[in-house]
């Protein structure tokens, strides 16, 4: 039987601990093709270079195993992979292990979900993982058995057609003792919404020694919805696994009601008289 | 009575025909703040600047518009006025004029989205508008009536919470003659959903004269699902202006029940071996 093929990418480059750990913790399952930034391209969303010329690079190749960089986003690295450097079409499309989470609205800004999202964006099962840890030396190590498991189920079973998994890791620690456990654990795992969040004080100012200013974006994040139980946020907040599915539909239906007037608003008849444009009634749907 | 607060940006930078011509569209509807790129920020989605520093220049000021440009992304401009440069929360954030539509799963890879994305997850009505026309000399006049009536509309009603508009224009032609009409002219607005499509041929080999191979990002888009009539796609391809509501909660629902099984995978008993991990009661919701 053929092996399956796992391609894998990341955002925070192909030399971090994170997507190294993530291949060595996968690659039982299947053959694993490894498409990544030659550095770290944090908070680079679906980001795809329109206007810098795209390079490969192989840093890496052994049976089963084989590495390549890209000067790209983590978007440019999955396109260029499927294009050029898979045998055929992945089985599986893995993002992570990203150092840090990205729960709630930190979904759109992530480099790790670009991956994901355009991987499903071409039909093909997508998963995201992520551990609440921006370190570079993070300890991914307790993850093992969920990753494995969540990967060869995904495999196995596929994921609906426009939906791929976000799925974040809390940080291991004393704070996660279960009740009668020996060690610190996580309490399981839970199919969660996307928590409702704001970013604030997102800008630092500095002074340059040239006399100008300039900023770093930083900010701090706050829950919005503390109260609520089912969100991702919640979940790592409460020690639990969270795998929050998600849509590349991204239409809000239950608003379109809502938006109907907007359809009757005064129509450029003045501009272009015309029986027809005087009685839009093919403007409603 | 205190006039609106209206923040521009966009992603083809603020030296844009589109951005320039949409400053002048609705600029008698309130005071107008613009933060846009110093240069072209296509593909760039809801990607910020992580790892540079970023910078402020004032390009033009007069009664009531006032112009600055910033180095980074689409995003990172609306961040950037947000928490520097606005006087007060904006009423309304606009996105455009795109040279170019952002329909179907292009929505995720727009930088114009991007600037509308992150003013609703800041809460701030926002709308982005693109034409389906790339050329840097695209003709805009066609859409004033309906760019202002939109924007005052949103102005005057507000969005729901978590939802912001992607607005594209058909590009105006023999091919949208109305029925008995005089002019070229749209059909008519139309509510849409985000229609199904994909890239194909992404990206396109060269040699560099010093011995490596490059690849540009162009690729061909197909509509994944010609026969319906209720997407964004087929109102472009039909001669309507496309509303689609767009929501930040990225969440498939209708997927969960589908995952449960996941909570329910073997969990990692034997690593941490204790009564509670091994009866995972908590891990479903």
């Amino acid at each position: 039987m053929k092996r399956p093929l796992i391609l894998i990418s990341n955002d925070d480059g192909y030399q971090a601990k994170g997507i190294n750990t993530l291949i060595k913790m996968v690659r039982t399952l299947g053959d694993i093709l490894v498409c990544a930034p030659d550095g770290p391209r944090s908070g680079q969303a679906c980001a795809f270079s329109a206007t810098i010329p795209l390079t490969l690079t192989q840093q890496h190749k052994e049976e089963g195993v084989e590495v390549w960089s890209c000067n790209g986003t983590p978007v440019d690295c999955v396109k260029m992979a499927l294009a050029n450097l898979c045998p055929n079409k992945p089985d599986i499309i893995i993002g992570g292990i990203n150092h840090g989470d990205n729960a709630s609205v930190n979904t759109h800004y992530s480099g790790t979900m670009g991956v994901v999202m355009e991987g499903c964006m071409k039909y093909i099962p997508s998963v995201a993982y992520s551990l609440c840890d921006y370190r570079a030396d993070a300890d991914f190590e307790p993850l093992q058995p969920y990753i494995q498991n969540i990967t060869k189920h995904v495999l196995e079973n596929g994921l609906p057609v426009g939906v791929c998994l976000n799925v974040n890791f809390p940080l291991l620690g004393g704070r996660w003792k279960v009740e009668g456990g020996e060690e610190n654990t996580y309490k399981g795992v839970r199919i969660c919404r996307m928590g409702k969040g704001s970013w604030y004080n997102e800008t630092t100012r500095f002074h340059h020694p040239r006399g100008y200013d300039y900023w770093w974006m930083v900010g701090h994040y706050h829950n919005d919805e503390p109260e609520a139980t089912d969100t991702d946020r919640w979940a790592l907040d409460n020690g639990y696994v969270a795998i929050t599915p998600t849509t590349i539909d991204v239409t809000a239906y239950e608003a379109m009601e809502t938006l109907k007037p907007l359809t009757l608003l005064p129509q450029p008849s003045t501009l272009h008289p015309s029986p027809s444009t005087l009685n839009p009634s093919p403007s409603t749907l």
